[in-house]
């Protein structure tokens, strides 16, 4: 080839790329390709732990593989023989040799901690041959016959797919023959003939003998590892849990120790602290004379890991001292697991341990006092989505009640209510203000309406993952699944259990945190901080950036969100005062009146009520910003359902009833059917309201302003905002906001006060944050409202959209989180960027905050804190979470640890 | 002061701003500082043609006079002063002169032409003394008392807002009095005394005496100029023509020069062409002996100015003279003012005709063919808004029908139906494809359904900016309004006219461009295309970038479109063929099955006929694009309403009949409510269902491409292209061509063709446009949905927005247009502009369309043209319009001349 052209030169023959990693090759590679077990086995070699020698077949490798369609990557198994001969040279002892055979346990490694999710086997290298080996060379071919066994009937399981129970029946027969209970009992002679008997039943199921070859044996269970990262269960923890389905897998592949070769041998797994409390103590089980699995297979009972201080001090000892080691290098608390053979300790694997919300609060906090970490980590250890668990409500630990049965603990919180069967009628009597249960066998989207109502749900059917547990963990509300002792009668309308029946109408209580079903009425006590939380909170307080105020309409909440350190209200929304039941008729009035006199009278009503109501919610919050919203629903929202006066009005043409009510009804369903809109989301409500009829704006402007007047006279710093729902032209807003100067010029003639207070809106369609930069000139603030700003940015609106499609686009991934608990960073949150910044430049002291739901979410609120808004707001209950979130995430922006890792 | 230090130096005292322009300084200031008559007048005298000396005060003066709450700006009267010293030179005449005095005109002029809004103030000057110099002067008494009493009377009328009635009463009593028809016959000492009359009058209802100082006189009916930009009349035509209102209005002082001196004076007004056909003829009409505002009163019957060429050759050559003159210079058919005074021809104002859709045309095309202007210009003068108008419908003009009685002309185009008093009832009848005119005494927001159902509208009462004439227009339908002769009785259900009664039920035509009302079914012609039409629409075909497509869903429309110049479908709704009364049984029965089996069997029903009409409609548009749109609407559309089963069912259980239907009512009822939605805008629909019913888009699919396999086999180039609707995430979209793609495969295999096509989607909700750069990733072709994105941009449905409250919106000028049919380039249009900008960036090729109703609105294909979009697609009746607007959004952009002005 001339190099005389300026023709490209021939690409280089690329070196292979490397696959496989040594555990002391591997150490700072990090999980992303090893894998979390992988390079914590790299990082236990590196630091001189007794770890048994072996290797890491990167996640690249299983991306690879994967993405050929299920082939190895070239010199994929090359670089696996090279380093299975460092292996046996370390070892000193040959794979597939059958006098002194090598033996390796093949274990999965995603580089996101998946328990339970992948698959391993043990005692890889045996076959007929090898398994005489190590029987004559140990002297013990009940060991040796045990392993064997052992390896034929997990790769059975995991690489041949043979039913696990067709090994678990020919166990049980072995040991009734036997007359012994548990395996270990089962001598040599049996164990061999059990080899026989698994291999014929591989044979059999698997249509193939089980592979001599020790290599096809290791190149199988790779292949196995690497399909089990797409089989159903680990996709659907990774749903659950929002793993990416694109990390893949490690493979570590590692020389065996042995546990089950004696009374002096045996298996464990341990924490470093105690992961319920988080009290500094070794807390974990430990089984003689066995294997791994069979600590987990929950055979036999293993021994809390406390009593090895007595029964074996020594190794006690060594495990306090790894223990420290450990968490000294992680500075966290770890979770270990640990093989004893003949004697020696040896780790197996290390990784940081799960814990609950308590205990990762106190662990945090300790960890600060003992110097391991500082605040900053401390707060980045502590999930605030967990955490929020503490904040439910609980049944009353001191009541002296026996549940009546248990089901799964599908969503957090417990809840008193009466018992319903039917979501319609659940919602009725949730409208009519009744606290209730519905129970049925299992919810369907067309139950969501009732769920919405109802305090709390039970059902009879379905796991962790059934529609109830995820619309009810989506709506923060407590539900109970799969509570099977139920037998509900959907035709009688009760259910039975233990004998007992229950009908509608019935109390129940609910624990969703613990899975209990109760009788009656059982006290609920409110959630209590612990010193520890508080603690933390400080320390998230000092490290936020971010306001943290609340929605609150009323003064208790305004109270309640202060005791919980809200700075101020964000949203009080006015329309619950126009609800009471001693409101509504002077609301109706106001609405159905058919000439400005009668409209102004009924709001002259409704004057006197609002300006009482704020000058409750100001003297609650005196000192702090109270954020008030004008009116925001459809005015039909105040009146009678457009059906069920169908219905009455049918029934009173076909009766023939009293002909005034008739004619009565009929207006009033003309009236209605005027009200009525296609799209009620979409129609006339908000500030289109305050514009057709600003008479009603101009009340609660007067209200408010008075209020404010009144307060001050007394002394209290009443400190209102004024919030104009729904704007998506800043016409829309400079009309209003004249109309209310004007009014605050009356308020201040009458009182001769100065009551300027701000003005701002909220942004809630995608129009008014396109053009920010318009209206923030009649703006002195934004909220943006991310409830409706997510339903009209996608076009669904929330209720449509879990009762319909939302559901199966979670399950389907199609989206990746619901975007009304997350808020969706994508669409919603670049237009709240493109918002803010056009806002800025036009008013640069422009107070920019969000007051949708997502103002509790912590994900939100990190996302809140990167896009430079001043504050966030939320239910008086998420303060305290919300305080925690927006500390993380200044810290965060820091480029602080994130948590649980290298260290 | 020192300069020593860095102190900034004092600011220099401002030279005071020039305010006054005289005509001959005022060439080349432009009508926006000038006004439009100011300008032109500067115009004519800088090109020497006959123009009384004066003087402009320019708009600036206006705006600085309004923003100062009406006050004049500093050095304004000093100017006028100035100016005024030097008309005086001119004339040789001096204003107040007891003895000759100058007399001036006072005109508005703003920078658009507002013809009849502004108002003007002749023979300015006079007194009681200077009226008797003008008498003895002229020796014409008759003469100088009627200019006289003319300016009390106009003075009275403008400035000090005396109700010209009691002037008109005063005149009539004189007229009667003296036994004559005319004003001008009235002798000099009737007039004499009508002065007195008219001072009195003032007196009386201004509360204070005519001014007698000139300078009084000239300051007040400046300011009075100044004040009338913000009259009722001024605002209201501002609004209707979209014209902003911050422009403000120039003020003329002119000399006067005398029509009304005798019989060889006069005044007249002429178009240099005729406004009505376009033929190049002189235009207009001429009064003997008149002063200006005689022709417009309308008091005396003027004369075609086609006479002057027998009766006063000499004149009509110099008008012809002048009109050619003119019409070089400015390159557009003129609009011109003129007065005789004593023989001699002077030019009071000059201005661009105004001409009807058809003259536009034709003028425009002739002037090309004389030279005068270049193709480009000859576009450039052709609205598309209006010519819209030449492509109604109208009635037969060899009809022999006449009209029952005359509306106001309130939105072109001619309907025909029956008589409908109820907008429920309009919607239940057009719903069943019956042609029908709803007649109200007027409408209100709440028959906005009706008016939707019907042909066309047709109202008693209410002008042409009434609510059925505003929103009639914006939907393109026909409606005379204000029909006084109608008297309807909305009881009995009938309405009387001339005597005859017509009854529910009975035909009517309307003809929206005349106001004429006939009874019964009169013959309509489709609009024909003038040569002249044709060869504007090849100029603009090009001169255009944009292609322009149509929306068609049957092979006519196809067809039709085509006719027109389509160039393809944008937008192909299959919906509508799911509608068809022999198909709604098979929708019906897909939608409630209860299997998938079910589902399937009724899919396989629907697949054969859409498989029919996908050939039909591809075979029509053979060789260019067809864009199909799958499945949009929610299913409950074709379903009967939630309301009428409610009020069935409640009749059943009532009345008791057959349990059996009850049984199947009740069940249908429970369907229909599990499917309705809240918001079914926002709710399940589009790729909504297509990915929870999978099965219904991949029938689609096999349709779409076995009628293109059929079709290619038989050689028609048949080219669909697919298109999703209703995308917010990339991988809905990714998830639906995966499987319309499996689709293709099979029907490849079966077929042995190659059958790809481009797939593509909807962007009609904000987050589609916000992720445009993932969507790309997939999409081949975007098309915006720009009635939906319009809808959850802004946050409001169309129905419920024109229902409740756009009306009162675009009253009040707080939205600016009616956002459905002039596209929202701040909102709306900063989202295509980012979707365009993102997904080119990730696929240059991307195609990029519109195919909302947008898509045939001239102002919107404009915004498209600036957007960089690769087409528009509108309805096939809009096509020749898109293709006009194209091409002269082409060519504006371009920098050529607007159209009418400075030439």
């Amino acid at each position: 080839m001339s190099t005389g052209t300026a023709e490209p030169a021939a690409q280089p023959q690329a070196a292979p790329r490397r696959w496989v990693y040594f555990f002391d090759e591997g150490a700072g590679a990090g999980r992303a390709l090893l894998g979390g077990k992988g390079a914590n086995l790299a990082e236990m070699t590196r630091i001189g732990l007794p770890v048994p020698p072996g290797f890491t077949i990167t996640t690249e490798a299983c991306k690879a593989y994967q993405a050929a369609g299920g082939v190895f990557p070239p010199g994929l198994m090359e670089q696996v023989e090279q380093q299975l001969a460092r292996l046996e040279r370390e070892i000193g002892r040959r794979f597939g040799d059958p006098e002194r055979p090598l033996l390796v346990s093949v274990r999965s490694g995603a580089p996101v901690s998946m328990p339970g999710m992948m698959d391993t086997i043990l005692n890889l290298g045996l076959n007929d041959q090898a398994v005489q080996g190590l029987a004559r060379e140990t002297g013990d071919p009940r060991f040796a016959f045990d392993c064997y066994r052992r390896l034929i009937q997990m790769f059975g399981d995991v690489v041949l797919r043979v039913p696990a129970a067709r090994f678990e029946h020919a166990l049980e027969a072995a040991r009734q023959r036997r007359g012994v209970r548990f395996d270990h009992e089962l001598p040599a002679e049996e164990l061999e003939r059990l080899v026989a008997t698994f291999k014929e039943i591989v044979r059999q199921e698997a249509g193939r003998d089980f592979p001599q070859d020790p290599r096809a044996q290791l190149e199988l269970a790779i292949r196995a590892v690497f399909d089990s990262w797409n089989n159903e269960r680990a996709k659907v923890y990774r749903r659950i849990h929002k793993i990416p389905d694109d990390l893949g897998t490690g493979v570590n592949v590692q020389a065996m120790v042995f546990g089950n070769t004696g009374p002096d041998s045996g298996t464990g797994v341990m924490f470093t602290r105690n992961p319920s409390t988080g009290a500094r103590e070794l807390y974990g089980e430990y089984l003689p004379n066995a294997q791994g699995e069979d600590v987990v297979a929950g055979i036999r009972t293993p021994e809390p890991i406390a009593r090895l201080k007595e029964q074996r001090p020594a190794l006690y000892r060594q495990l306090e001292q790894v223990a420290e080691r450990l968490e000294r290098h992680y500075r966290d608390m770890q979770d270990i697991e640990f093989t004893v053979d003949r004697g020696r300790l040896f780790l197996l694997q290390t990784r940081s341990g799960k814990r609950t919300a308590a205990a990762a609060v106190r662990i945090a906090c300790d960890m600060v006092q003992e110097g391991l970490i500082d605040r900053q980590t401390a707060l980045l250890r502590v999930d605030p989505d967990q955490v929020a668990r503490l904040l439910h409500k609980h049944v009353d630990p001191n009541a002296a009640v026996e549940p009546l049965a248990q089901g799964l603990p599908a969503s957090p919180g417990a809840a008193v209510g009466a018992i319903v069967f039917d979501a319609d009628e659940a919602e009725r009597l949730g409208r009519d203000g009744q606290a209730i249960i519905l129970v049925r066998p299992e919810t369907t989207p067309d139950d969501i309406h009732g769920i919405v109502a109802a305090q709390g749900v039970l059902t009879s059917r379905g796991g962790m993952t059934s529609h109830a547990a995820v619309v009810a963990r989506g709506m923060g509300k407590p539900a109970v699944c799969g509570c099977e002792a139920l037998r509900i009668d959907l035709e009688r309308e009760e259910f039975q259990v233990g004998g007992r029946v229950f009908r509608k109408g019935d109390m129940i209580t609910i624990d969703g945190a613990t899975g209990r079903v109760f009788a009656g009425q059982v006290p609920l006590v409110e959630p209590e901080l612990s010193p520890e939380f508080r603690q933390l909170l400080e320390w998230a307080d000092a490290a936020r950036r971010l306001g943290v105020l609340a929605n609150a309409d009323t003064p208790e909440d305004a109270r309640r969100a202060r005791e919980f350190g809200a700075e101020g209200i964000g949203l009080c929304r006015t329309e619950h005062m126009f609800m009471g039941p001693e409101r509504l008729p002077a609301v109706q009035r106001m609405i159905l009146a058919e000439t400005r006199e009668e409209r102004e009278a009924a709001l002259a009503e409704l004057a006197v009520m609002q300006q009482s109501d704020f000058e409750g919610i100001l003297e609650a919050m005196a000192g702090l910003p109270v954020t008030i919203r004008l009116l925001d629903p459809p005015l039909h929202e105040f009146l009678p359902s457009l059906e069920e006066l169908l219905v009455e009005v049918t029934r009173l043409e076909l009766e023939g009833g009293d002909p005034a009510r008739l004619e009565e009804r009929r207006e009033l369903l003309r009236k209605v059917r005027a009200l009525n809109e296609a799209n009620p989301m979409l129609g006339h409500r908000g500030c289109r309201l305050g514009i057709t009829f600003p008479e009603v704006y101009e009340m609660q402007a007067r209200a408010i302003f008075r209020a404010t007047a009144n307060l001050r006279r007394r002394g209290v710093d009443a400190r209102p905002e004024i919030m104009i729902p729904l704007v998506a032209h800043v016409r829309e807003l400079a009309f209003l906001r004249e109309r209310i100067e004007a009014v605050r010029r009356e308020v201040e003639a009458e009182t001769g006060l100065d009551l300027k207070v701000r003005i701002g809106t909220m942004i809630e369609v995608p129009r008014a944050a396109l053009t920010a930069g318009e209206i923030a000139q009649v703006a002195e603030f934004f909220s943006f409202g991310t409830n409706d700003l997510t339903q009209t940015t996608f076009g669904f609106s929330r209720d449509d959209a879990e009762g319909k499609f939302l559901h199966h686009y979670l399950a389907e991934k199609i989206l990746p989180e619901n975007p009304f608990v997350s808020l969706d960073a994508a669409g919603v949150g670049r237009l709240i960027q493109l918002a803010v910044a056009d806002g800025r430049r036009v008013r640069p002291d422009l107070k920019v905050g969000i007051c949708g739901e997502h103002g509790g979410d912590p994900a939100s609120i990190a996302f809140c804190h990167r896009a430079g808004l001043d504050y966030v707001s939320c239910s008086p209950f998420r303060v305290l979470i919300a305080r925690l979130a927006a500390g993380r995430a200044a810290l965060e922006e820091g480029g602080s640890e994130g948590g649980g890792g290298e260290g």
